[in-house]
């Protein structure tokens, strides 16, 4: 969709500065392959200062400090990272969704379906569900007994979401999550696992958006819970009873064991591990592939990444930690010569002023 | 459903000590959470001592050690967790499946399918495959052509069975699992990969659980084996000709690549990686996030899981290991300097006796 | 398919020494398992040397160093490995598929079919979307619109490809891969996170395969690019933006941040996680379970690999390595103390001469 520059300004709520209120923005770029016809955004770091020096977008969305470098017009806005997401919905807007039941999909007859809700090819709906209104239930999604969606939720495609789960508002869930499966419960008797069947929900806030081929187990006996405004990448595997508080963003491939609580406004990088039965404070920051073994009371950053280095240097370095106990009794053996050795050698210091 | 206290103590072969035998239960809880309708459990450890004094629950399988100091109604078992979830069964029994064919499935004629199975929508199952007694084929599910099923397992959702592999009795199987995709197998040719088409199957035993979103791979020539009564969580990866033993529990993220040989009756716990090409022995547990690179030959408990630290401390110890070596060759330089002073030292001290 | 020797040797461009022409090969295994109506092959390598001198195989795939020690008729070839895969090809051919869109399918008008083509049940392809020649969209698939399959492609079954996305000739894609899903794209407003539309695509090359479950993220604002060859393992994550090199294979379970850039004939160990934003040089070879964190420059081999101990040393070595820094500081203590030593040991040297 074409946007004249004074539609976009006020659409974004930004203010104009330079340029034609008349001119016409097509698209979004980044700065350095930005065309005349392009809006681009700047995010107010040195380091994209030269980016924006060389830029030929149409339209720029910059804070206030940045705006007087910017040679192409200027959007002002407060956010300009935030603006341009807005700027590309406008820009860009979702095609048009059909309302209603697609004739090959399977609705049960005690399914409640709103009259704005769309109902793709082979999507099943099971018996005492309820979809809301202009909810988007994708092609081949299985929405199983009891389960509700949320008002303008989507569920992209082959999204399954299990018997009496709920979905909240505004949800986005995109192809091959899984929300609901039965948890990994077991119980041992006579050297076998015998299943626990698994009778809590899955209960998803508002705002929340699912990652492809994520997937969140059913509580064992309560429910598993996934807060309003939290950001679930590809891949995830969220265990049972698991609680992950509010606006928390959790990368792609992060496995989170039963039971843990995550708090709120917490960032989990790519491919970290939780521990089950464990509690992360608000505001825990964690980079990439740790594993979280434990309580973490405090707000602030955690790691165990463990960078590669020349597969030369790294075997020397790994042999050597595959005895690092050994070698800190030797430190300490060191240690005690040495106090060892200074004694001696004040004695006979001593020795030779007689 | 409602069930009498008598009634459970029949059906879970337990003794009712205290309480009325007519009392009826309808729900399960956790000690802490559960109210004079629920039945709870006590795993009998000290620390759950304090959570059975203040229990609500209208009766608690107990094991005899600790029935006298059950305030409510004990059902005394001697494995309190199994009997549980024996109950859960039977107070949450499944919904009763419609036997059948779904209208919207698609079943080749060639396909023998028995009479009291049920085929969900949009389920598609291709010639020459076998669909035992009771089986529940779910929604958006796929069988291909020769794969077989045995009785009573459960497809639940969007599970696909490669052609020619095999799932025993009792098995479930979560949404999003794929059964007998092609085993990652390359050969190099002329500085580019060549596929090696991969015709061995997939055998799954009896009583398997497989989680969602996990992959099993067919084998290259001969087959991947899962024997009896293994349980794999979610989003597990088993390579080609990967070969899991008896009653063996893997949790989820776990890797495990091509060839890999594991015993039976261990423990893997989340997100470790197994390396290809290798045997580990029975009764082997590994402890989550680490890494098996070469064989275990000794049942035992194994790891290299790396708990996060603060980001400020670990990243002073991260920069040492990646000198660790130059470290180790330190200390060993001030090994012989210290043993060099001592011989220095005792010449002195001769030459001061002198 | 049962084949002659002559035959074989005719269609892998063999030299046949020893053994009948007219001696018929009907499937393929292992050397150690092969009988006298099995192919088998030796990969040319001491350790396969004694199987070679036990096998009872009908004939083996050689190069020409080992045929001499050969027991069996030996097929001579340069590339054992690659004849061995195009063997199974002629000895085990795909079943024939049929041509043509099946009658449970959704295919929207404007979709563009080619004639040979076959389009399975329950798939959808929407409009704008084009399918080339002799394409397989397997059961259950979704193609959604203006998307592109190029000639001789394979979707297995249960396969998602997003809107506008492309993928090239003869590729192969496994079971519940996603290729186009939204990327994780966020911008921070008022504490809240708010969703970036994701409006690029992803691009996928000519002869690639992607395995099961395996995501690919659609771009932000330019594409997501999978080059010519590439063969993405099962589970595998790959972020908005990443860009793959040609004949780059890569290993079960990885996962990529966005916009990561990673070169060409490069090998990635299971497990690994490869931070955003990087560039991995041509011809790097990592490491199972490794972290990539920040550019590779030189082609060669990397490593984090942490493999595991058992429990009992590994958390004496883990213990020391928490405390690492210290244990450095504590030694360059120590040497400072042994200078000191010396210093005093060569003074009193002195004295004693004096």
């Amino acid at each position: 969709m074409d946007l004249t520059l004074a539609e976009l300004a006020k659409g974004l709520n930004a203010e104009l500065r330079g340029g034609d209120a008349h001119a016409r923005i097509g698209g979004v770029a980044a700065l350095h392959s930005a065309t005349s016809s392009d809006l681009s955004f700047m995010l107010g770091q040195r380091m994209h200062y030269q980016a924006l020096q060389r830029t030929r977008a149409g339209a720029v969305l910059i804070d206030k400090e940045w705006a007087d470098k910017c040679p192409a017009p200027a959007l002002i806005v407060g956010n300009p990272h935030a603006a341009f997401a807005r700027a590309i919905a406008l820009l860009y807007p979702d095609p048009p969704v059909e309302t209603g039941i697609h004739s090959s999909a399977v609705v049960h007859p005690e399914a409640e379906i709103a009259a704005s809700a769309h109902i793709g090819p082979f999507a099943y709906v099971g018996p005492g569900s309820r979809i809301g209104e202009d909810v988007v239930i994708g092609p081949g999604c299985v929405v199983e007994a009891g389960a509700w969606v949320g008002d303008h939720s989507r569920l992209i495609a082959r999204v399954f979401i299990g018997a009496d789960c709920a979905v909240g508002k505004r949800c986005v869930i995109q192809p091959g999550a899984v929300i609901g499966a039965d948890g990994f419960g077991l119980a041992k008797e006579d050297g076998k696992w015998i299943k626990v069947p698994q009778i809590g929900r899955v209960i998803v806030g508002d705002d929340v958006e699912i990652g492809a081929n994520t997937t969140i187990d059913r509580g064992a006996i309560e429910d598993t819970r996934i807060e309003n405004g939290v950001k679930l990448d590809n891949q995830i595997q969220v265990a049972h009873n698991v609680h992950i508080g509010e606006n928390t963003a959790i990368a792609g491939c992060v496995g989170i064991a039963g039971s843990a609580v995550i708090g709120r406004d917490c960032t989990i990088g790519g491919g970290v591990g939780i521990a089950g039965h464990l509690a992360i404070a608000d505001n825990v920051h964690v980079t990439g592939m740790s594993l979280i073994a434990s309580d973490i009371k405090e707000p602030g950053a955690y790691s165990s990444s463990l960078p590669a280095q020349s597969m030369r240097q790294w075997q020397k370095n790994m042999a050597r930690l595959r005895h690092l106990d050994d070698m800190a009794r030797k430190m300490k053996r060191l240690e005690s010569e040495i106090v060892a050795l200074k004694k001696e050698l004040s004695k006979q210091a001593k020795e030779i002023e007689r």
